[in-house]
């Protein structure tokens, strides 16, 4: 038995019955060349033979004396864990989406460890799909993915051999972003050396701001909108994939990034949305943009996600190459301070960036000091399979707070970006368009380039 | 809108993470003869074109300054009330009781009119089934019962005419049977007359209770078990059908009703489950029973199930006709007492019987007045059909409560009784054996009898 970090026992206090906090992952997969139709139930039955979960899959949450532990779970039952389930005739994506929205929406037993994978069958297409989820105490997003990998190997044949995720586990338990976030600001203390140079760095981002550059974000900035409301219970959930190709060669016209090829996809989509449902503000919108610094390399390291960048999505601008470059240079501008910084100073700035809007909030949940979240996973660079199966999409299905009702977050794999788009299905309407709306949107930056 | 009655305020505050607070049916149907494969897609699309949403199923609850009110749904959304599902292979009854028993566990969303409907296909024999879960707050459990009876017909055509069961409605908002309770005190309290002979049957029920025969129950006499204890979210439904010719011949052969004859199944099934587990109290296990004077009539009249008897399931004995003779005996006393009294008396009996037990549960949720719920509701007297589809069986998924971690609810038809098990997943293990046990209690009365 041990006890829960503050923030961790912060995400089991916030939860709400209309907010859980709990994040997924629906993963596609196809079955090797010459699967019998009864592949899944046999995977089924295969992986319900499992006996054990390694941490973090093995503790549950335990209350005593107002004080919560993680205690490891007594008896360990499977069935409530691991789910076979299979889609309703036809069985198109859009049967799945509805399901994952649905089975998203519903909240995990704090009796059980805060885990469930679930194995979909009735794919038209021969696929199979998991869906896991596992409450926000347990893993970060970020995490959960790195999780999910850790089951799947580059070898078709290696992958059939590995136990099931909850079995093969993270060989020591994930510490969540945040926590590393107050590892940081702890450092930071500690350090008091360093805060010279964050306050340099706040000057010089203020007067920046002062003199109205448009590249510079601050979070009174974050106008208000329809996508910042009180949420309900119910989610609505859309993914797809994009050529990471593609991408790469919008990105390489423009002397830009992925990221900032896809926060401009994002932002496109958006304005798109909104225009059409009569609500695009006059302002740009405003994005919460985690970031890894090491965003390019082949594994991001451990620890690098803790800086919060805001960007202007430039969603006032019609002409998409005007709004790619608005954004490009407002992630460049918080680039340039963030290369100034050690971690420590980085989340430093992050905070003292972000208190002014936090304290707008004061006025309501359609005050947000950012307008959504866009969290972009590092993904694997080479074909991955599953228990033999081949991975064909990564889709992340992230948490909804109240006066953020979207969440996009993607994972970038070697040939295709995989997004999740979760959203509150009763205040925003229709948030499948999104997912056209994307692809309008790499398409008008690639003729804007060609 | 309307402000919810006191009753309805409380279903809704007094829901819990881990209780929520909704009940079930699911009902199981054969297809028309000759039905093709994708009968269900069928009537899935043919139910999805319905537009609207008739009483109780068009409101939802409104908090507004402290006060909870209904209101129509400006923006009723089919495609959140009324979903179509698949069980995996191999689709046998094991696979929808597991789906069922999720489902039930997730809370509904009070942003949306609180129910959902599930249609559900794939079962191995090619028959359908539905699941209706709804909020407590809008209906109790045999307003539900009848309520999904009115969307069906006796006749296959007729039923295969008529609109889902949320067009159809009830008509009016059905009362829900605590209301009718409130009704009745208010009424005795405006009739003062009837309390010398409320006092009067409390007395002679006293005084038999003094002079301890073993047939007069009072509530102070539930014995500890692991039926009574706190709740956890999770929940494992079981349900099966008994027949009710044989229940019948049981009852003709003993002078007794259908009713004495299920509780007697009950109570061996419990003391068969107990006894394995190694925790059969010594006591008798007392069940609290909802009872509906005119059962045995072709349709119980509304307002008639409002008294609540206490029940001595005489689990301490092993011989089962002993067993039944004492269950008997005991439901005959509370009948005679019933008998004398006006329904307001009969509540305020109700009550004072149970309100010594209800004063033990200060001392810990071990301590319940009653041991278990026995529910039976009367169903349809000839075979019905929706949808053009045969009615073959018809289970209750009703509610848990912290100390309540098991209830039994039953509808007797005119072929079968369908009994529906609703239990805490993770206190009461492997619930699922009580339907053998209840088969095993019915076999050996009848070796008893014969």
């Amino acid at each position: 038995m041990r006890r829960l970090s503050p923030i961790d026992v912060a995400f089991l206090r916030l939860e709400r019955r209309h907010q859980p906090l709990h994040v997924g992952a629906l993963a596609l997969f196809t079955p090797p060349p010459g699967s019998p139709p009864d592949f899944a139930a046999q995977l089924a039955e295969r992986l319900n033979q499992s006996q054990i979960a390694r941490p973090p899959f093995d503790r549950r949450p335990l209350s005593r004396l107002g004080m919560l532990y993680w205690e490891d779970d007594p008896h360990f039952d499977l069935a409530h864990h691991f789910v076979h389930m299979a889609l309703p005739k036809p069985g198109r994506i859009r049967e799945l989406l509805a399901m994952v929205s649905r089975v998203h929406s519903a909240h995990l037993d704090r009796a059980y460890p805060l885990w469930r994978v679930y194995l979909i069958e009735g794919l038209e297409d021969g696929r199979i799909a998991t869906y896991m989820k596992i409450h926000h105490s347990v893993v970060d997003g970020v995490s959960g993915i790195r999780l999910l990998m850790k089951s799947m190997a580059d070898d078709a044949a290696a992958s059939a051999a590995m136990p099931p995720t909850w079995e093969v586990g993270s060989g020591q338990r994930p510490t969540p972003v945040l926590a590393k976030a107050l590892t940081g600001l702890e450092k930071l203390k500690a350090n008091a050396a360093s805060i010279p140079s964050v306050m340099q760095q706040l000057r010089e981002t203020l007067r920046d701001a002062r003199a109205r550059r448009p590249d510079v974000v601050t979070s009174l900035r974050a106008p208000r909108s329809i996508l910042n409301q009180r949420i309900t219970a119910s989610r609505r959930f859309a993914a797809q994939s994009y050529s990471t190709e593609r991408i790469k060669a919008v990105g390489k016209a423009l002397d830009a990034t992925t990221n900032d090829v896809v926060l401009a996809m994002c932002a496109g989509a958006l304005r798109r949305y909104l225009s059409d449902l009569r609500a695009l503000p006059d302002k740009p919108l405003i994005a919460g943009v985690p970031v890894s610094l090491h965003r390019d390399r082949e594994q991001a390291q451990p620890g690098n996600e803790i800086a919060f960048m805001l960007v202007n999505l430039a969603t006032h601008l019609e002409d998409p190459l005007q709004r790619f470059h608005a954004i490009k240079a407002s992630v460049d501008y918080s680039k340039a301070r963030f290369a100034c910084m050690s971690q420590s100073e980085l989340l430093a700035y992050s905070v003292a960036m972000l208190a002014p809007g936090v304290a707008k909030l004061a006025g309501g949940w359609e005050n947000m000091p950012v307008n959504v979240v866009i969290s972009h996973v590092p993904g694997p660079r080479q074909p991955m399979y599953w228990q033999g199966c081949q991975l064909d999409g990564l889709y992340p299905v992230s948490l909804l707070l109240d006066g953020l009702a979207l969440n996009i977050t993607l994972v970038s794999r070697h040939d295709r970006v995989d997004f999740g788009l979760i959203a509150c299905r009763r205040t925003l309407p229709s948030v499948q368009r999104l997912l056209d709306h994307l692809q309008e949107a790499l398409e008008e930056l690639e003729a804007a380039v060609a």
